[in-house]
């Protein structure tokens, strides 16, 4: 595919600068004829182009499009119109929501930036890891309220030196969490039904049971897909499992958990939670969970956001260079992998 | 120095089986004879025996003293009565402030557990540097005041990826925060009156003035000892050196820092402040930068706490066998770094 044409299909064309800064749009117009207009989905499935149904020669012609946050649907009627198309490069992670069976099934190979996205989620984790251990937030909390070093104190177990840090999921996330994990004295637990005793070690950690994971854990943090077989995931049962004072972070998605069971221990004090993620996004206005001392919400800023959206775009970019060079994509979608993937 | 008779002093013996672990312990007596009773100075300078001057035979037969936060003076007066010392270690960082030149003098060797205790700190340095770039706290307190998901948005630059992070001292704590930094895509700065470029370099950073520094970083983190030259050095022009939002991190010592000075910054909403130390410490119960959004006040728990002062007993013992088998110190303290270093 020499000198493929790319097209921009995402909902969102201002966001193109954040994700292309000018030394990416560089290597991909070194490689690539760039379409100057973007392909704006008007939200009616198969009609991506806003242009009623009709054709549009941008897509006509288009061997890849460079998909974003609201790319298109692309079923058959869309694919129709795109009969060139080789390739869906996209600058997000998962594209469950806009790719269907009909791409594979015509031989379009489709690629993610979920590598890239995962970066600062694992990187907001591994700092809540590292403040939970260390109680940091709590601390600060006393020491605003009290206004002495040291008023009723943090509760025991404290400090990161060898704490078990409880990883569900060897996902991108997953797995890049156990890396950054690496250098400190921590003790990472792997529960991930695919993966193996000899494989988890060498991610760094010791593979478990879900239930050994969650009663031996001091942190737990959930990165497995958003599933039917995993839709809470983490329900009465799993929180009663962990021990007093143990936290749970989710940055994955709200449904791997059952809020309302987190919500009642959280409220009683015996567990802390994280929350990057909820279910439903955002809680209502008088959720419980906004005022319990041992909850910290955050709204869904962990993945990627400002200049972390230029590595979407450079991931995106490289998989254009590499299919230009007709070598393989470094990150393919198979779609063999959805059922087990975010 | 074969079996070293080794004699524990410290104010708070309760301390004792934090630091030492039944592990660290049995190293200990495998290789040293350890006192049973513990010397527990009584605060008056010399008499740290608390036997009011009079001979202790420990002390009196002791080669080696372990120390621990509240060690006793180490003067001629104290000295006299461990004529057989020859080494101080210590369980904590800086030794100024009980080690007198009549140690050094006498040929009494001396150990710190500083880079142990640098560990923690360096910890909680990037786990806040991570949270700072992707103003990840600030976000959580805006979703508990909005409780929308897209309130009034953080200010930017809003991300960790290419953030320039300015490190002020290549003191241990420096070092190893420099070494956590690796990891990650951020651009990590080095002031340090001691270390040139090519040294910078090789601690993954570029070696810069202390103005560079202050104008180009978006989170600045402290790191200096504290000493008479350091008092203040970051005052109201180096602040205003600092580009709007920058946020500054201090975990070394307050008085690094002229709290007034960045109060004013702070509460105009010009800069950002991580604070785990302060001057004064705690900071008056009316103290405007309790009160203001872009402050982060932790009361003195970036250093080691809970189970993370086991590393600060493991250190020691492993001084202590080394001592055993006539081997170097491996964080010996000699009399000229003091005016350098914490």
């Amino acid at each position: 595919m020499s000198r493929p044409r790319v097209l921009f299909a995402l909902r969102d064309p201002a966001l193109l600068p954040d994700l292309f800064d000018d030394a990416a749009l560089a290597r991909l117009r070194a490689v690539a004829d760039v379409a100057d207009r973007v392909l704006v989905p008007t939200g009616e499935a198969g009609a991506g182009g806003g242009d009623g149904g009709h054709g549009d020669p941008d897509l006509a012609t288009a061997d890849v499009l460079v998909t974003g946050w609201g790319a298109p649907l692309l079923d058959e009627a869309f694919l129709r119109r795109a009969p060139r198309l080789r390739a869906v490069v996209h600058t997000a992670g998962t594209v469950k929501s806009f790719v269907t069976p009909a791409v594979w099934d015509r031989g379009v190979r489709v690629s993610t930036a979920a590598e890239a996205n995962a970066r600062p989620v694992a990187e907001y984790t591994l700092a809540m890891v590292l403040l939970s251990g260390k109680r940091v937030l709590e601390s600060a909390t006393a020491y605003g309220r009290d206004r002495t070093l040291r008023g009723g104190g943090p509760p025991s177990p404290l400090g990161n030196n060898g704490l078990t840090v409880g990883v569900i999921g060897a996902s991108r996330t997953g797995r890049q969490v156990l890396g950054l994990l690496a250098p400190f004295d921590l003790e990472p637990l792997l529960y991930d039904p695919l993966v193996d005793s000899v494989a988890a070690r060498t991610l760094g950690s010791i593979a478990v049971g879900l239930d050994e994971l969650l009663s031996r854990s001091d942190v737990v943090t959930v990165h497995a897909p958003s599933l039917p077989e995993t839709y809470r995931m983490i329900g009465a049962r799993e929180l009663a499992l962990m021990r007093d004072a143990t936290t749970l972070v989710n940055t994955a998605r709200g449904q791997l958990v059952d809020t309302e069971a987190l919500t009642r221990e959280v409220v009683a004090g015996r567990l802390r939670a994280v929350l990057d993620v909820t279910d439903p996004e955002p809680l209502p206005r008088d959720h419980p969970l906004f005022e319990a001392p041992g909850a910290l919400l955050t709204p869904h800023v962990a993945g990627s956001l400002g200049n972390e959206l230029r590595r979407l775009g450079a991931s995106a970019v490289g998989e254009v260079e590499r299919l230009a060079a007709g070598e393989d994509l470094l990150h393919e979608v198979l779609p063999g992998q959805l059922s087990t993937t975010a």
